[in-house]
């Protein structure tokens, strides 16, 4: 048996300890896992050193040095966030729907947890720690794979938390952290069907790409945003400069930063010198349509295919001036990714057809798309934002880790 | 472009006018299909006598044959069937969800289509019409790859279903129909990410199991079914006899239907002739454990691995007798497709154990697995039974051939 299926083994072995746990012994768990987080800081901030030295003998950028470190504070902060889901309401057990049928047979729809649940994550470790809190509180298990960069600190994490787990009287193969390196093991979690009920991607475009493209295993989708602001002709002009300038700037490395700015012509004269004044204060790079560079001026470099399809990440933005909201909308369903697509306007009847017709999993009238976000939609926590269509479209919170099942209830029915 | 990804593109072009199109304009394209069948059965019958002809040439089997045979009885079945879907309830636009955040931003969680569904399938010409009426009357595309056996069946209703939409004013290529049967466009279709939004396979484990291993768009897998009565102790046995036999012999060929039976040691004597009796009259071939064949004698043939394993979907049953509810469970859990499983109990202790510890779609106390069925749960009509636990599990009726869309209305709100 490979190392990988004895991982599932493993975490099918402990599904049904973790299904039937208790909310109150859920709870004691994650307080276990943040107490022995704190308990045990000097010894991740050792183990986190060793990425960092690697990190930094492989010359990596300091800013991803900076995601990949963990200090003091930051422990303290990871810790937090877990003791925050103890106050979340448990989906688990909870009754949906249900109905007496004719014959009498009481159909009962009640949420269950999903099962073993595979994470595929890049980078960051605090990742180890807030997914494995999540999947555990919705009474999953989870095997979690994260990026070569931080294994150290992974391990370190994963060991911590699978006693904190034991300690509070559950299995600690509840939580596993795979404790290689290797891309075998990857690709084999991706498609360890009858273990693993779905492999959740964190991280960049091409880490979900891959992932959807070897996967046998049910994928849900994370991440990628290729988001839009249309300013309308109606449209408050101070209202849409300051919501295109925090969907842009306020923090552009995420998925919910707009990538594009569409503007009605007739206001374009108008509001494309306003917003330009605006970006300039954040050295954000425009790329625009000759309409733009009109009325712009030749800063501002000719936007190609290629620009209007980019999801920068950074202080850049394509910028293009259109005909009306047919033509906005049009753009939008050629280029968005379907995460969160924006319209600023007055117009009753074009915020109607605006959120109508678009196609996204969030579609804003007059405010940004930076509120595509679990702690913004006030689910308490997130696990990641679905772009697909199926199970989970939007912020992904606990909820979204569970299915259901249905209890029907009779005395003798038969067909 | 390939003939396959030009598919994807025409449902690409008619998503939005599905998406958006009233409750009013989709009943009445259900309308012009159901109007068309009846008015063009002989065409059907005779598209239909090409399939029967090459599937006598090829030796195919009476069986099979009568699955494949469209008549006028039955041309009548499939038009009342997509008459029915008029009357059920629309589910896009439903608020599922909402609130209003601190800061003013209005989150409402609608109900939205799902956009280009592929439906992989076999035999039965009556799905490319079934499946196809679901899918429209949930605001959805289609693209439907059926089997080669009833390819001139399948391109007969096609055109008819579609002439039937443009009558009702909708876009033709909501409802498209392969029409080669290249093995070549199924591997495609199943690649089509970018197009196709989800794929469903319909029919024997195999092609699901192809479906689920070539995909990466996202599958929604159906059908597959080893399920199981277990008889308690405490059972009334007339009630297990009568729930028994229905499961098993009502209907062996679906996925509802039982595959193994587990009886309690402490009733095995009594119970176990009484439904082998029962089962005669059937003529269900028996496989059991020693101790059955000790019971029931040595007309029972010894059961395997194999047997317990096989989803017979046929007059065979595999019986092992257990040593009490926990064995019960732990042979279910390691057999189980997680389909339908069925305790008969007087105990509550154990129907509430059976319920919370079994892990499957549909968990009945005292009543037939043959229940597990769109129909049977007041869906109104079903376009198969997830056995996933991804986006659906069990019977799939019009909300799970659906998504969801975040519509967020703001006044100016910024992070």
């Amino acid at each position: 048996m490979s190392y990988t299926e004895e991982l599932g083994k493993r975490a099918k072995a402990a599904e049904s300890a973790a299904a039937v746990a208790s909310t109150s012994q859920k709870d004691r768990a994650l307080a276990e896992i943040s107490k022995a987080l704190l308990e045990n800081k000097e010894l991740i901030i050792a183990e986190n050193a060793k990425d960092i030295a690697a990190a930094k003998a492989n010359g990596m950028t300091e800013a991803k040095q900076d995601r990949l470190r963990l200090d003091e504070k930051r422990i303290e902060g990871i810790a937090k966030g877990v003791d925050e889901l103890i106050a979340l309401k448990d989906p688990i057990g909870q009754v949906i729907d249900g109905c007496t049928r004719p014959n009498g047979l009481q159909i009962i729809k009640t949420r269950v947890p999903l099962g073993v649940i595979g994470i595929i994550y890049e980078s960051r470790p605090n990742v180890t720690v807030d997914a494995a809190a999540l999947c555990l509180k919705a009474g999953n298990v989870v095997i979690l794979k994260g990026g070569k960069e931080a294994i150290n600190s992974n391990i370190c994490l994963g060991k911590i938390m699978r006693g904190a787990v034991e300690k509070a009287g559950l299995p600690a193969d509840i939580i596993q952290v795979v404790d290689n390196t290797d891309r075998e093991t990857t690709n084999e979690l991706m498609r360890l069907n009858g273990y693993v009920d779905v492999i959740i991607p964190r991280g960049s475009a091409n880490l979900i790409q891959a992932v959807v493209k070897t996967a046998t295993v049910p994928v849900i989708e994370t991440g990628a945003g290729n988001c839009h602001v249309y300013v309308d002709a109606s449209a408050d002009l101070g209202m849409a400069v300051k919501i295109t300038d925090n969907a842009k700037t306020q923090r552009p490395s995420v998925c919910n930063a707009i990538e594009s700015l569409l503007v009605h012509k007739d206001i374009a004269d108008k509001f494309l010198p306003m917003i330009a004044e605006r970006f300039k204060s954040h050295n954000v790079k425009l790329y625009g349509c000759d309409r733009t560079i009109t009325i712009l001026g030749s800063s501002v470099e000719k936007a190609t295919e290629t620009e209007y399809a980019t999801e920068f990440n950074d202080f850049v933005i394509a910028i293009k001036v259109v005909d009306d909201i047919d033509e906005a909308i049009a753009h939008i369903r050629k280029y968005s990714t379907k995460h969160s697509e924006c319209i600023v306007t007055s117009s009753l009847e074009n915020a109607q057809k605006f959120q109508k017709q678009i196609d996204a999993a969030a579609v804003y009238v007059n405010a940004s798309t930076r509120f595509t976000d679990g702690g913004e939609f006030g689910f308490g926590a997130e696990i990641g934002i679905s772009t697909q269509k199926l199970h989970a479209r939007g912020p992904m919170g606990l909820t979204e880790l569970t299915t259901v099942k249905y209890l029907i209830n009779g005395n003798g029915q038969v067909r």
